[in-house]
């Protein structure tokens, strides 16, 4: 089904990628829109999905992200850990009358600890096809929702997710710190003495309101509010995403504006760690899966 | 100026309350309406307060709470602890031409931490003046911004506020458990258990997200959502309350529907506590600073 080439499409919440790939396995087109699932009605998805074929051709389509989800067309469960791409490949949800599939996300369960992904496997195995990240390591890949994954031999073996992208943007945007949380962040003096504090395993809702009461007390400038507060809520981040890991090389994969806050927080925790954009790897995960089908 | 009777007012964010205080101390006219001070325009205090003494007669006004804030009235600036009803009346701010007093705040100050409270402190001087709380004990104080108040000799030695209360509402509201959190939260067994992870030091914007896993995975019943996060906020909050502190006795102050969530949490914590109901406590506080000023 996919040797004549094929749509690979990075489906979320909010917005969709779809990229044409050729018989060859280049990328020869793409579009971007903000169709994500959530902008799909009920029943919506075959003309959602057609909507794509208009733009890049009548081909097979291979799909990754929250399409999988009980919000999205089809729902593909969750494929337990460890896994690698083969994994993936093994439990693709096929839609043949559509000719399309959707790819699994990922579980995490251990006697204490539960936890999912869906969308960034299909990043993280196409880093790691390509050698971007390493076989053996630990990614930290922050989002609205940070995840923490362990990789051996190439396959994910654990993950951890910290909502602190989401706190951050509902801090902001309506509580009583929005006033104070208005500067851009920036990894300088502010922030590094929010990440110490949030390292230091002090209730993170108790830290989060002496915000407030620093600046009223004049015991820190308003101006390095955000910058302290987002200190903070990494700090707390990465106290958990090292924990109960084998503290190997740490690769931190995403956006560069939020890379260079990682890596300077895991500098205050006296780990160093490398900067990856990964915003190509979603292809190579999808064409690693593809190659696992065939 | 008071001893001819007067109106005390409790003037928050978004409501007041306000007490027509006769000159034997009794309370014998009230009432409660939804003009906050963020109700009030730039000028609008000399008007917001003629409808008061329209309503409860021509008195002069003591007045606690955010009225004294930078967005309020007239700023009354923060207290520093160790402080008693003597300390807030002695810095009174008074509105001589408009017959009218403010209570400043409270402040905390120390070389790590900062902290700030205001409309609290009066209540708290009241309780213990009126033997609801005793003179030397640790106070619990749940609301939008849970207070844990250290009292020796009646005095307010030192406190720490935990954003408990908001950061479960704007999980609720508008977060990725929104559609998790919309059961009521009783303190049964899945409270228990969310307190003692809360309790554990884990990262609580980890074990936030988990509860969403843990509900995708089947490890635990929709209907427990609400409970068990509400517990992990306030096994964290009691964390942060019961660290640093004489642990004396405890007392939980405030409206029973929280008061009891506290007292559960707090037996995980191997801790027993007393519930008060302090919601009158603010006029024993106004009375007693009254009766330093005369």
């Amino acid at each position: 089904m996919w040797s004549g080439g094929y749509i690979a499409v990075d489906w979320g919440t909010t917005n969709r990628r779809a990229y044409r790939i050729g018989p060859d396995g280049g990328c020869d087109a793409e579009f971007e829109d903000e169709k994500g699932i959530l902008s799909v009605k009920s029943g919506g998805f075959p003309r959602a999905v057609a909507e794509i074929r208009a733009r890049l051709g009548d081909q097979p389509l291979m799909m990754g992200g929250m399409v999988g989800s009980n919000r999205g067309w089809v729902e593909a469960p969750y494929v337990p850990c460890p896994a690698g791409p083969e994994t993936l490949a093994e439990h693709l949800v096929v839609i043949d009358a559509e000719r399309a599939a959707i790819v699994p996300g990922l579980s995490y369960l251990d006697g204490n600890r539960a936890d999912v992904m869906r969308g960034e496997e299909v990043q993280l195995f196409g880093a790691a096809a390509t050698d971007l990240v390493p076989a053996d390591c630990l990614v930290c890949h922050p989002g609205t929702h940070n995840k923490w994954v362990q990789l051996a031999g190439g396959r994910v073996t654990s993950f951890r997710t910290v909502m602190t992208g989401e706190l951050f943007n509902l801090l902001r945007e309506r509580s009583i710190l929005s006033d104070l949380l208005v500067e851009d962040v920036v990894p300088g003096a502010a922030f590094r003495d929010g990440v110490r504090r949030g390292l230091s395993r002090e209730s993170l809702s108790a830290q989060l309101f002496s915000v407030r009461a620093e600046v009223l007390l004049g015991q820190r400038p308003r101006s390095e509010a955000a910058s302290f507060t987002s200190g903070l809520l990494i700090g707390d981040d990465i106290r958990a995403g090292l924990a109960d890991v084998d503290h190997r090389q740490i690769i931190v994969m995403g956006r560069p504006e939020l890379t260079q806050l990682y890596v300077a927080a895991l500098e205050e925790a006296g780990r160093s760690a490398r900067e990856v954009d990964g915003e190509r790897a979603f292809i190579a995960g999808i064409r690693e899966i593809v190659r696992q089908v065939r």
